[in-house]
């Protein structure tokens, strides 16, 4: 078995804008400072950023995830040290790692909420040449960088797009729902430089869940569990409203990635979308020529998947070149370091063939990584990766985090994850656990 | 086959409150009356309420679908008449049919939004006895009633369910989010009178999709067919809420419904929340004892679909006896009155026991109903009913419609239907189409 995961995420490290910010705006570089009651916060135009490692628990005990870390030293270092992180993907027989933002949050909305764009621009592009040049560069051919884009300016993100191209980089990272960022909806003409320079480039447009549109949130006493189930499927919204938007249909050309969205209700999407056309394009005036919806999806939109036995069952249905998968390191859903033993139970019957465009074929040649060609595919398997992490230790990293999202044994809610969160602003949420 | 719909809408008459209302509220009943376009409108305490067919466009030719009609004398009189609507209900071959409430909105909303509550409570109550005797009394054994309930005061509400159930009334509507009325979440304990009052008359809580949680609208510009898509599957949010909630465990016999919700998700999201307890819960603290969350789901809830192959296929993983029909008449995504055919392509292949759970025997179960007992099985088939629906005029509505949703050819977004539905308020919507 090969594994490639598109969906992980980078805690950024304290030094990562030494190198790359320009002269002029050192100054005011996004910078890591300590709170009074000594948690880690990056420090940006006049915020404190306290989300420094949100949900970052690869490595603890169960009874120990939560909404917290506060503190690079309350995780395993591979979520923010490249070459630990190496570790931990050859502890967990992963080949290659696309990882999301974290302080910027998933889309980089900060970057589109500061005044000064020209400040925000340079940051950003310092973020980009950090990931690619040392993050994603340190290591060749382990792992799919992953660009910013300021969306704030459709020109500057088409050609930010081509600068990292060049660079190497095929995949970005675009709001679920811009109109939540304060921008246009893709709808609007103003996003066509960014398509185009997509298309042309052959950069994938990559949603992450939690990047815009509606959440599942229905009040402060849902159980968090609750939250955390019916969040990856709140992708659709966006699935939908790309489907049926003219700009698939005008940019052959361009790929999406849903991140973070589960496969297994894919089925049901593309039989209701392709319903939904049937029975009422005659009054909404919708045109997909000789097509359905459903062709659509498969011409332009990768899926996929954490463990997700239904989803594996319907790949035909889905898309077998539409199905990639994803670890999630270093956050609670995660199924680090056992993925191959929970894949294993879901990819059971399937054909060999089948299990390796799911695992890392689509994966490769979606975002056109070249692993094979680097390191020789006899040394990408998950049992060639796994021989190379003896010395990694995998034992439990415990009484390391915050307090616990809830004093008492009541299951956990919205709002006692709220607290939390709000608590390490206040720098209040801290006190060692023991 | 015999068929028994679980969701459908009926248009309130005019003349609904004349034999209901108590004298002394008598003048302040909602009252239907013409706009000076000549549209019909209820009129209730000050307020105009423009939807008196909302989507009501059964019969129409696929083009002249739209969010008017804002006159009964657009519709087929099967939406407001209860013999036509049984006539209707012969041509398509169905049985029984539950009715959703239409100017009320799904759940009552607007008895919960009205300033007096003495009146309002008359009034709901005139409103659940037109219902039951008038609406599905009409015609015994072919309405599943469902009453609304007075969702300001669980005590009312628990009095209410108890009140219908004696009159045979067993299914009521309730909000897919009560926060979303401004009530207290289904978490507090407030509503644990109306948990054991549905426990012990065995009352099924319904909830159609757009009563609570989040919808899918991104912005206005968002294709309507996107939001048709993926507004059924937006009552997971509901479904999660509640199967992580105390409330099911807590009241082993309650049982709840998911309106309109389709069903071919289900197995992913069963899967998705047995992976969220077993995953999490030693930080959440959830405890379902020796089940799982899709154990608990099996045992309390109620699905349904319109057309819905990937769900047919996977009817085990979803459970057998938790899968129900509906039609959706009059309203635009309904099947009418081709139902036996569309159905038929779905179900091709599946054992008649099966066909038979999912058409009809689990909405008889859950719901009491009794048609077999008053009519006679043989009675009951798609082939006798519609051997008496030789009257039945099936033509095509032509030119009945208000103004169509957009004046061009590009396609309808959700600000068109926003401006038809706010148009209908100004009394400027319904100059004839031709």
């Amino acid at each position: 078995m090969i594994l490639v995961s598109v969906d992980d995420h980078v805690i950024e490290p304290a030094e990562m804008f030494d190198h790359h910010i320009p002269a002029r705006h050192k100054d005011r570089a996004p910078r890591m400072v300590k709170s009074p009651a000594g948690d880690d916060m990056w420090s940006f135009e006049g915020q404190l950023l306290p989300n420094v490692g949100l949900n970052a628990v690869a490595g603890r005990p169960p009874e120990e995830y939560g909404f917290e870390p506060t503190r690079l030293s309350q995780m395993r270092k591979g979520c923010y040290d490249v070459h630990a992180r190496i570790g931990d993907m050859n502890a967990n027989g992963v080949l290659a790692s696309m990882c999301f933002p974290s302080f910027p949050s998933f889309a980089g909305r900060l970057f589109v909420q500061t005044q000064d764009k020209e400040l925000s621009l340079a940051v950003l592009r310092a973020y980009n040449d950090w990931h690619i040049h040392e993050w994603a560069g340190a290591h060749p051919g382990r792992f799919i960088p992953l660009a910013l884009l300021p969306l704030w300016d459709a020109k500057l993100t088409a050609e930010e797009i081509r600068r990292v191209s060049r660079l190497g980089c095929h995949a970005v990272t675009f709001s679920a729902n811009p109109v939540d960022f304060g921008l246009p909806s893709i709808h609007q003409p103003a996003w066509r430089p960014v398509w185009e320079a997509c298309s042309e480039e052959g950069v994938v447009l990559c949603m992450h869940i939690g990047t815009g549109g509606p959440l599942p949130f229905l009040s402060p006493e849902m159980p968090i569990d609750a939250s955390i189930a019916a969040t990856p499927v709140s992708i659709v919204n966006t699935a939908a409203d790309w489907l049926f938007s003219q700009v698939l249909r005008d940019h052959p050309g361009l790929k999406i990635a849903l991140s973070e969205g589960g496969i297994g209700w894919i089925p049901y999407f593309l039989e209701r979308c392709d319903y939904t056309y049937q029975h009422h394009r005659a009054w909404t005036h919708q045109d997909f020529g000789a097509k359905q919806p459903s062709d659509v999806f498969r011409e332009h939109v990768l899926t996929c998947f954490i463990d997700d036995a239904v989803g594996v069952t319907l790949r035909r249905e889905i898309g077998l070149e539409n199905i990639s998968w994803e670890c999630d390191y270093p956050h609670s859903d995660a199924t680090w370091p056992r993925s191959p033993e929970t894949l294993a139970r879901s990819l059971a019957g399937v054909p060999d063939a089948e299990v390796d465009l799911m695992t890392h074929g689509n994966a490769m040649r979606w975002f056109q990584l070249d692993s094979f060609a680097r390191l020789g595919r006899p040394s990408c398997t998950v049992a060639a990766l796994r021989a190379q992490a003896k010395g990694v230790d995998l034992s439990l990293l415990r009484g390391q985090g915050g307090k616990p999202p809830s004093a008492s044994r009541r299951p956990v809610t919205m709002a006692d994850t709220m607290a939390q969160l709000a608590g390490a602003l206040d720098g209040q949420a801290s006190p060692a656990r023991r």
